[in-house]
């Protein structure tokens, strides 16, 4: 065995019978990397070796497993990695024997000499490889181009579905597509269906609004399969998990046809792929599901309903496994901020600063450690995530920083067991202060007195400290994480080139209250064989008011906290939800009352005045958006991470009150007859 | 007449007759926000009534004149601006008289009760209103996405073309079609096609690879019309002119049909929307052209092939206006670096910045002038965008300046008439290090010695002067400006929070050998009524070797060139080239000879280093371009814009180089015996 079969943990079901014929599949849940086409190639074959000793039917690995999802726009620049990708899938064909793959892949779309090419330049494709040949190609028709996913910029929609022969594949051995009714596979004498991904995603029964007209999964089930097979590359939001679950066994009762669903792990910049494939026999009922946020090869047999069912993240009941096939959930109401799957968004960030740590070839990590929340979280999730011994804490006050916050980030490291290190940033600030003292009066004599509401003084504390830990890293080959965590970027309170600048936001899509939450939830529940497993945070750390530590009220000398610049964050939070799942205006959350209100009454104006200071500061604060690093995402109804939502910087004129008509017309008439 | 009005220059025919039924049009090439509804109303009804005042038939507006193109995902996530902008249209209709207008506006998408929606949520769409009332409504078919266009994200493609009656838009008070022809409209006796932007840019006959199955362009002339009309907000890029010219110019011929073809202007963060419209007569010819890069009111007829031909920018040998309706032109051969458009490049890049202050509210810039070539030249656009007392120079010397750069620095300030002040950031560096030199030893001693390659002191001093401009920005509310230019980003040569950061990086997509080349052109071809038209640059500026004068050769002591460090620009600018236009591999670089070994001759091996290096720095700069500032697009093949190039930060192991087949077998082999 090498190195690779080892870290691949194999699932058998309790009643496996290994041999040809019998139905056996593998699904290969593993974590490939975008373009490291020899990396993802050598994965695909550790695992179907290791399906070969089991003597296994099929062995099935994720949507473009060896291309990497999600490409981008690499492979339109760079069309050498599709012939790279075709060579690299030919090899693997060649060594492949009786044991079968699937092996998602990105076909070229060569047009015959006498034809036009129509359309974009590949198809998201599978290709069925044994017997030492690529023996079918299958190809996604329907091709999404919403929220996170951008297929549409590289592939075209394939408008058939199901095993096809060689057109346009001119560049590689094809064979004819097997026996099996057309558009089904033959493999050791079952016949199978195989989708991609987004073509489970229409079902018109399930879901109110599909995406797409067509039904793809219709015209492959008419044909009488023993099993319909999805490779995906599905991330994991909160909240997906039970869509996911509901969607397939929803299909596979429908249809009366077991469903085997085989999803990649592994995080691509700001996606999570959470992996947890699984399958539904015909009454759609789970009956085997992988691990999740982990490699692993499960072996199921969907004929016979045989499988492993492995746990999901943390409490399960607050993911349904239960196999009635309901219609896509309305949205929960709101709780301050969607706790119920902590154990999911823990694993996820982790899995998601590991990923980005290892793919870019760095091991080491520095941060800024307040002894605020935000940074502490962040701490936690690095050091579990790399590794105590690759995270450098840093301390670094200033002259108002008070002592316990000095004291509760030494008390954070030291649980953590990470170097810590405090560098007093006074020296620094002095130095850029008095030189913007020499030239501020003849600036001023030009330009006027400087801006009375600047917040020159606190930013440059905030870069200063990034800059020091850019030095640290640049000087360590050690990565800076951002601290900046949901609310703070909606609300444009984070400093540019300061707190949320770093190579990766880990809790940018994590809004205040949930940061809070899983601060709680840390403190209980890491694995016992850590330091300090529980109460790795003191209290005081996840009590204490929320704020930058950047300045005090010039009157009471008290350190101002942000729910006093801004508004509490449970109510901030309550807008985002709004925002983002439910899509409501402003008219509409003056209408309905907020779970803040039932705790807190306040007046009419008051509501006013917070929504219009949240919209007025969202929309200035979208070039944060714009220049932040890579976000985590993890929240289920949206977040700001650049991969998922796209708002022009220079939008910011947008009156979300809304006007009437007749304030319309007379706005209309006025500028006519000014 | 009030100032909106007054703001908008209009151009008649030479032999214009006045009055309803002559088929006089109004192209009201407008300059737009997205989201900024009242704003856009109000330019709409002063063109309208501008157009009123001439008794023109109808006046047409740009693509989604009413919300702003492009709206981006703003409208997905704040449906209530879509329902707004209906309330507007309406507003804009019972304003409407015996002038008919064609605005662009989001139609919501709304089902009728029994049915599902199917799709996304809204077409992009246009209205025809006039007598006080919303008379026809036109729908966009093909939906581009790729490069800067991401209409995919919102809206539905609509399956019929020209204009159709009150289905799903239930909202608004909409009449039936009016006469003239199904999917025709008739305006004062005359029946017109109305299609909007993409329709136009299928045409099979002229594109070697149409991205749509499906040409509407057919079914509309089928039917007739006297002219046809196509609403755009089509972006300019080096090039573009020559392919918009040749393509419009095809389709008039083909049908033998004249072409009214409206354009927006004004820039949207990166992308640069530059006017231009233009009619063209049924034999191709070209009839009348509106000013690029202004807002301007262009009345033409198209019945009598009656206006008046603004000039391109620059010289006029360089743009084509031969009516010939040649097909799509292959990309020209590589000329270091594309000099030919440096006239449209300038305007381009001076609408982007004065467009990207005026829409953010800004009036006043920082920038940080070295004395080198970059910051010399985006001093001068960013003073000619905003003008001179409008930006602050600041030369931020260290101990390695050289006293030449701190002359030119000044100079250049001179010239312009620019506020300059000197800062230097030798105590704020020392601070710096001071502070790092406290913790080296402890740190040394827990993660080994520090990175000899380490950029960490060059990067100190970078920041240090970016965080002295955000600072002067802070306090005299100024947006301090990027300098780094499109080969810095390639290969990473931009420091994170330091050189590459600001609000916007207006040459980011500028490569140096171009930058040389405007500074040229700058010197010669400013306007006469600009304080030192001629010569504003130095001619050291222009002629001194590249570098960041960050550090000096430890053995020499002389300061490190770029080029040193890295390559000859004009090699690197040619592979960049090579990338985006010919999208070559790595293999195809090294097969095929370069411009720069015609004058240089090199060996094989040195070629193949910078080949090995070029693509080495690509792969890392990734997440430079993740988190850089809005760059203003402006090259032809493409660009590293976050609007326009999507790569995954973590598809960093790429092998450029490629593999053999028998290498794939033995490492494909090797992974299963290790």
């Amino acid at each position: 065995m090498n190195q690779t079969q080892q870290a691949l943990p194999t699932s058998f079901p309790p009643d496996f019978t290994a041999g040809y014929g019998q139905g056996n599949l593998a699904l290969a849940q593993i974590n490939t990397t975008p373009g490291d086409l020899a990396g993802n190639a050598r994965k695909i074959m550790a695992a179907l070796r290791l399906a070969e000793q089991q003597q296994v039917d099929l062995v099935i690995f994720p949507e473009l497993a060896l291309m990497g999802y999600p490409p981008r726009d690499v492979i339109v620049r760079h069309p050498f990695l599709v012939t790279e990708n075709l060579k690299w899938l030919e090899g693997i064909a060649q060594n492949t024997g009786q044991t079968y793959a699937l092996v998602g892949f990105v076909e070229p779309r060569l047009p015959k000499p006498s034809e036009k090419r129509i359309g974009k330049t590949a198809f998201n494709a599978a290709a069925l490889l044994g017997e030492g040949k690529i023996q079918a190609i299958f190809r996604k028709s329907l091709i999404p181009g919403y929220n996170e996913f951008e297929d549409y910029r590289q592939f075209e929609s394939s408008p058939v579905s199901g095993a096809i022969g060689q057109e346009w594949l001119t560049d590689v051995t094809l064979n004819p597509p097997l026996q099996g009714g057309q558009g089904l596979i033959t493999v050791h004498g079952h016949r199978y269906a195989v989708s991609i991904c987004e073509d489970l995603w229409n079902d018109p029964e399930f879901f109110e609004h599909p995406h797409y007209p067509h039904n793809p999964i219709e015209g492959l089930m008419a044909q009488g399969p023993q099993a319909l097979i999805n490779l995906s590359s599905s991330p994991s939001r909160s909240g997906k998990e039970a869509v996911r679950h509901q969607l397939c066994a929803h299909v596979a009762q429908k249809h009366g046809t077991p469903l085997v669903y085989i999803n990649q792990v592994g995080t691509v910049d700001e996606l999570a792929f959470d992996g947890g494939s699984r399958a539904y026999n015909a009454q759609g009922q789970l009956f085997s599901r992988a691990e999740s946020f982990q490699e692993q090869l499960l072996i199921i047999n969907p004929l016979k309903g045989q499988g492993r069912i492995a746990p999901l993240p943390g409490d399960q009941a607050t993911e349904t496994t239960d196999a009635s096939a309901s219609p896509c959930l309305q949205p929960p109401a709101f709780q301050a901020y969607d706790t119920a799957d902590l154990a999911r968004t823990y694993q996820s960030l982790l899995q998601g600063i590991r990923d980005y740590f290892a793919k870019t070839g760095f091991q080491k990590a520095v941060l800024g450690l307040s002894g605020g929340l935000d940074s502490a979280v962040v701490a936690v999730l690095v050091a579990d995530a790399l590794g105590p011994e690759n995270l450098l804490t840093v301390s670094m006050p200033s002259a108002i920083t008070p002592d316990e916050n000095r004291r509760d980030a030494q008390a954070i490291a030291e649980n953590l067991g990470c170097p810590w290190v405090e560098i007093p940033i006074g020296a620094i600030t002095n130095a850029f202060t008095q030189e913007f003292g020499t030239v501020r009066t003849s600036l001023e004599a030009f330009w006027g007195p400087t801006d009375a509401r600047s917040n020159a003084a606190d930013n440059v504390q905030a870069i200063s400290r990034a800059t020091i830990l850019r030095q640290l890293g640049n000087e360590f080959r050690a990565l800076p994480v951002a601290t900046s965590d949901k609310s703070e970027f909606y609300l444009g309170y984070a400093t540019v080139n300061g707190d949320m600048s770093g190579a990766l936001a880990p809790i940018g899509d994590v809004c205040k209250t949930k940061v809070r939450a899983l601060a709680r939830w840390l403190n209980e529940h890491r694995p016992a064989t850590l330091k300090t497993p529980r109460n790795v945070l003191p209290a005081s750390v996840i009590t204490k008011p929320s704020g930058a530590d950047l300045k005090r009220d010039p009157q009471t000398g008290v350190l101002v906290t942000a729910e006093t610049e801004l508004m509490p964050y449970e109510f901030a939070d309550e807008v985002i939800w709004r925002l983002e799942t439910l899509n409501q205006s402003h008219a509409q959350m003056l209408e309905t009352p907020f779970s803040y209100e039932q705790q807190h009454p306040i007046t009419p104006d008051q509501k006013v005045e917070w929504l219009n200071k949240f919209f007025d500061r969202m929309s200035k604060a979208v070039f944060k958006w714009f220049v932040a690093p890579p976000i985590l995402i993890t929240d289920g109804g949206g977040s700001i991470a650049k991969s998922d939502y796209h708002h022009p910087i220079v939008a910011n004129r947008i009156r979300w009150q809304g006007h009437t008509p007749s304030e319309i017309q007379t706005l209309l008439t006025k500028s006519h007859d000014r």
